[in-house]
């Protein structure tokens, strides 16, 4: 471990990999399948969340009956969407330089994601993340996925550091949201779309662009080697 | 026209119809189709300018050269990306009862968009736009696009009215610095994926989710009947 005791936990989508706006599109899609229109505005503002947690907030929002039998449809058809866009998904700038980074220093650092193993795999592969080496935690490991605090709980508890001086880095509000309950320190990451002010106003103690700014200035967070 | 003088020009894409998205990822195919890659966030940030400026800046922004056969090409990428998106595209919320209302009101209103006729057409469709009574200008009516005044100066000047009093909506941070250029009354919509925090610092007078939202607040901008 550094001296300086930091860790770091990364959410995937929007904060390390570039995939957020095809999650959008394959979302609004499998609504629209579904027979549900709903503005894909929208649609971004809930991403991050789990699955189900997602889908309950959305169909809600239009006050429609949820059954397990509609979250399983509309789950399956999100996969197949996303599976046709997922071709465009690169890793954000300064990802991989990043993580290296951070090895290199001997930062203990993982990921934490709402999604599953079945569709976090992908990225995972693009940042050439080693999962022998590196305790990822997704949606099958937890009750509760964000912006319950479970996940970066796990993460944390997963690399033996305290989460309370764990950084958690991610792009939506629920990431910072979740932050906080663990009692970590929110980074945010503008990459995902949402704004400065949003990210702020949920509790990111600094806001960089990209995993390549937040590199830049990794200082500023404890990440001094 | 109505007795308090108002009139209101309206932006297009992420204003009135659901289309933002689709053009960001349209954008980002034909970026990669012309092996250039640039984050799907900073993509989403520049929409809504005029097609020449937004590329200009998206290159300027990685360094590259801009020769006009490079724009040609990825203008063409774009339209035929696009064109494979926009069936998932829908008028917003709100937004024909929005038009309705002050067709019925008496209210002047037009359309001001930095996209050329080409492709307003399908979104003025769905909108059930009569071009024979409304005056939409467009890309291809002005020299300079936004964030350039033009496009609304030229709006003002074919409904009659004066732009210094027309409510100018639109969901972009281009759209509030035009409005501001043109010395006409911002106000911002969330449903182009934009935070409030950002239309409000670029200018907005106020900001609504979306048009239904901007309906059920008509009085507050002056669209009393």
């Amino acid at each position: 471990m550094s001296s300086s005791g930091v860790s770091f936990l990364f959410d995937l989508d929007g904060t390390l990999v570039d995939s957020v706006y095809q999650h959008v599109l394959a979302w609004q899609e499998a609504l629209q399948s579904a027979g549900i229109e709903l503005s894909v505005w929208r649609i971004h503002r809930k991403i991050g969340m789990s699955g189900g947690l997602f889908t309950e907030m959305l169909l809600r929002e239009i006050s429609m009956e949820i059954t397990p039998a509609l979250l399983d449809t509309l789950q399956r058809q999100h996969a197949e969407a996303y599976a046709r866009l997922v071709r465009w998904v690169r890793p954000l700038p300064g990802a991989k330089a990043l993580l290296r980074y951070l090895t290199n220093a001997g930062i203990p650092w993982t990921i934490a994601t709402s999604a599953r193993m079945g569709s976090a795999q992908y990225n995972l592969d693009i940042l050439e993340v080693d999962r022998a080496r590196v305790p990822v935690v997704t949606r099958d490991d937890v009750r509760h996925a964000k912006p319950d605090p479970d996940l970066f709980v796990a993460a944390a508890s997963r690399l033996g550091v305290d989460v309370q001086s764990a950084v958690i880095v991610g792009d939506s509000i629920w990431d910072m949201l979740a932050a906080r309950r663990a009692r970590g320190l929110g980074v945010g990451l503008l990459s995902g779309g949402y704004g400065q002010d949003e990210l702020e106003r949920s509790g990111a103690i600094r806001v960089y662009e990209d995993p390549a700014d937040l590199l830049r200035h990794i200082d500023e967070v404890g990440g001094r080697t």
